[in-house]
C-alpha cells in the first residue's frame, strides 16, 4: 500500500533543495558557515517583543486570538502604507496590501493566482531557490536572464519579454545570491520595455530596508503601479520566526489574492501581526535598524577586504550596499563544488554558485553570506576557503 | 491595463463565499448571531498567553525568533504525539506530525500535494465549505455523500468509492454543520471498504476536544494509519486568531507535504507553536478546557430546549454531544434563504442550509451556531428566529 500513493503531477520534478541539505550539514557548532541566509540573531530585539507581547495580550486580547480578516489587520497595513509615503515617496493604498507569512507565502499565492503550466517567467539567472522552488510548484517556464552588477542584462531581457511571459520575478536591492542592487537607469529601462504589455513584475524587497551605503532607487511600483507585485517582509530587519510579511498589488490581482490567501489559511497569525506592528511603533525600533546596518556593514566590508587580501586577483566579488550576501567568481577552471567538499572537510561551507541557475552556469562561482558570522569566525573561515582553494588549484588542470 | 491580466485557470470558478457575506452583515452589534462559527471570545485564556508569551521571549528567544525547520517544533509535534498515545490510545510516530496554520493549510498542502484536475474526492453533504473550498482551488470533482445522524450513508458511500475517489473528506465528531457524530459501526465499515483501496480519508477533526457528552469512538486513524489523513487545530480550544494545527499522514504522504509546506511558506510561527506548547503543558490548560465544555453545553441544551419548546413538531434538529454547531431540517415547503432573509430584517442572522450542498439541496435546512451567542441572546434570537418563521408560513403555500 504505502508507496501506491498517486501523487498529483506537480509535484512530480519538486525535490528537497540542495541548499537546505548543505543547511543541515551546516547545522554544527564546530563548522565555521557562510552558507546560511538567515539574520544574526544576537541583533533579534527580544526584550522589546517579550514587553509588547505581554502588553498586546493583556490589553487588546480579542484583536489577536479571534479569527481575523484574510487581508490582515488593518493598522498594520494602514503603517506599511505610511512608511512607503514617508520613507520612500512612492502611495500605496491600504487596499492594495495584504499580509503574508514571510514572502515565501507571496510567492506561492501569485503562483496560485496567475500561473497554469507551461507560462513563462522571467527569472534572474543567478536567482534566489527560495521563490523558484515555490513558483516551480505551479509548472511554469523559466526564461533566465542574466544579471549583472548593475541589475538584468537589457538585450537579453527584451528577447526574453518578445516570448510573452506572465511575470518577471526580480530583487532589485542587494540581489540573493549575489549582492547586486540594480541602478536607476536599468529600472526606468525595464519598466519601459514591461509598460503596456500583459505582464507582471514581482519586485521582491526583503533587504531593502539593509542599506549600509549609498542611495536607495525607485522602487518599480513607482514606474509601474499598476503591473508590479511588490514585495516587503519583516523578517531580515525584525525576526524571521514570526513568518511575517506583506505585499502590494494592483486591485484585480489583489480581490484573487485575498481568495487564494483565505483558502491557504484564513489569514496569518494575529499575534505574529500585532507584535511586529507594536515595535514597529516603538522608539526601539529605528536605533534596532541603525545597530543592525552597522553590523552587517562591518561584516562585509571585514569579508571584502579579508577576500582581497587573501584571493588578490584570484576571484572576482560583488561589493554589496546592504543585505547579507556577497558573491564570488573565480577562474573557470575552478570548480566550486570540488571546492565546498575540500572547505567543508576543512570546517567550513558556503554555498557553491551552480544551485542559483536553472539552466548550466555558475560552477566557478561562489555565494557568502556575511550576516551571521563574528568579525573572528570571518577572519578564521576565509583563511580555511584559501587553504582549500589552493589545494583544489594544485589538483586542478 | 487593469483588467488585461490573464489569471489563473483554477482561479476561474472560485468565488469569495456566501458564508463569508453573511458573516460580514452579522459584525453589527445589534444583530443576534448565529451564523458564525467563532469560538467564544470570553472563553480566550488571554492571562496565561501574556504571561507565557513574554518568559518564552525572554527565556528561549532563538528558538522563537529564528527561521525554524518546515516540520514544525519537535517539542510540539512530541507533545501531540504523546496526547495521542494517552488519550486516544494510538501511536503516531513524531516524524509523521506536521504543524499547519490551522487546519485550513492542511486542506490547502493536500490539495497541491495529491490532487490532479479531474480526481474525485468524496464530501459529506452537507458539508464544511472551509475545505471544500480549499480543495476547489485543485479542480477536483466533488462525490457529495449524504450524512445521516451516524455518519455517512454507508450505500450511497459505497457506490462512490468504487468512481476510484482519490480523498474522502469526512468530520466524524460534531460535525459542521450538522453537529452529528459517526458511530463506531460506521466508522469501521467505512474503513473496511476503504481499505486496500489507493484511497485516503482525511478525517477532520477540530471540534473532538470539545466534547460535553458521550464518549468519543475511535479515530479512522486507529483503523487505517496508512491511510488516515488525521487533521487537529487549536483554534477551537485554545484561540484561532494564532493560526495553529497539525496534521499526521503516512511516511510518503509526509515527505511530499513538507516540501509543499516549504513552498508554501518555510514553516508556521515559531511564536505561535511555542506560545501554544506551554499553555498545553501548564497547570492551566485542564481547568480551561473543562470550563470551555461546560459554557458550551450549557448554551447547547438551552438552545435545544428553546427550539423544542417554539418549534415543536415544526422542525427537526441534531442532538450535538459536543461541538459548536446544531442543524435544523422544516418542513420541505419552508425556503431557510427567505427565512433568513426575513429573520435578518428583524435583527438575527443564521446559515441557511443550501450553502453547504454542493449539488442541490437543503434549502429547508439551516446551521445554529451556539458557542458565541450569551444564553440571553439565544433566548432572544430564537424568538426572533420563531416570529420570521411565523411570518414566512403564512406566505409560504
Amino acid at each position: 500500500m504505502e508507496n501506491n500513493f498517486q501523487f498529483a503531477e506537480r509535484m512530480a520534478t519538486i525535490q528537497p533543495s540542495f541548499i537546505r541539505e548543505i543547511l543541515k550539514a551546516a547545522d554544527n557548532e564546530s563548522v565555521i558557515s557562510f552558507a546560511g541566509g538567515l539574520p544574526n540573531a544576537e541583533y533579534f530585539p527580544e526584550q522589546a517583543l517579550a514587553e509588547l507581547a505581554s502588553r498586546i495580550l493583556t490589553e487588546r486580547p480579542q484583536d489577536v486570538l479571534q479569527y481575523g480578516q484574510s487581508e490582515g489587520e488593518t493598522e498594520l497595513r494602514q503603517h506599511i502604507c505610511d512608511q512607503y509615503r514617508q520613507r520612500h515617496r512612492v502611495d500605496v493604498p491600504v487596499e492594495n496590501i495584504l499580509i503574508t507569512n514571510g514572502s515565501q507565502q507571496a510567492f506561492d499565492l501569485i503562483g496560485k493566482v496567475l500561473l497554469d503550466e507551461g507560462d513563462k517567467v522571467i527569472i534572474e539567472s543567478p536567482g534566489y531557490l527560495g521563490a523558484i522552488q515555490s513558483l516551480m510548484i505551479y509548472r511554469p517556464q523559466f526564461l533566465p536572464v542574466p544579471i549583472g552588477q548593475n541589475g538584468l542584462n537589457l538585450d537579453a531581457f527584451e528577447t526574453a519579454l518578445s516570448a510573452d511571459p506572465k511575470l518577471v520575478y526580480s530583487v532589485p536591492n542587494f540581489q540573493n545570491p549575489t549582492g547586486f542592487s540594480y541602478n536607476a537607469e536599468t529600472r526606468e529601462a525595464m519598466a519601459n520595455l514591461i509598460r503596456d504589455k500583459s505582464c507582471l513584475i514581482i519586485e521582491d524587497d526583503p533587504y531593502g530596508e539593509i542599506r549600509f551605503e549609498g542611495e536607495a532607487e525607485p522602487s518599480f511600483y513607482h514606474y509601474l503601479p499598476e503591473q508590479t507585485l511588490l514585495l516587503g517582509s519583516f523578517s531580515k530587519i525584525i525576526a524571521p520566526g514570526l513568518r511575517l510579511g506583506w505585499m502590494v498589488a494592483p486591485s484585480p490581482v489583489m480581490q484573487k489574492l485575498i481568495v487564494a490567501k483565505q483558502a491557504a489559511d484564513l489569514h496569518t497569525s494575529r499575534l505574529s501581526q500585532h507584535l511586529i506592528l507594536a515595535f514597529l511603533k516603538d522608539e526601539r525600533f529605528e536605533p534596532h535598524i541603525r545597530r543592525l546596518c552597522k553590523a552587517y556593514e562591518q561584516r562585509c566590508r571585514l569579508m571584502g577586504e579579508k577576500l582581497d587580501e587573501l584571493f588578490a586577483g584570484e576571484v572576482l566579488r560583488s561589493h554589496p550596499q546592504g543585505g547579507m550576501f556577497m558573491w564570488l567568481a573565480f577562474a573557470k577552471n575552478i570548480d566550486t563544488m570540488e571546492l565546498f567538499r575540500e572547505a567543508s572537510r576543512l570546517g567550513m561551507v558556503f554555498v557553491p554558485g551552480q544551485p542559483f541557475y536553472t539552466n548550466q552556469g555558475g560552477s566557478h562561482c561562489a555565494r557568502l553570506n556575511f550576516s551571521c558570522a563574528s568579525p573572528a569566525q570571518i577572519d578564521r573561515g576565509l583563511a580555511l576557503l584559501h587553504q582549500a582553494f589552493r589545494t583544489i588549484s594544485i589538483i586542478s588542470p
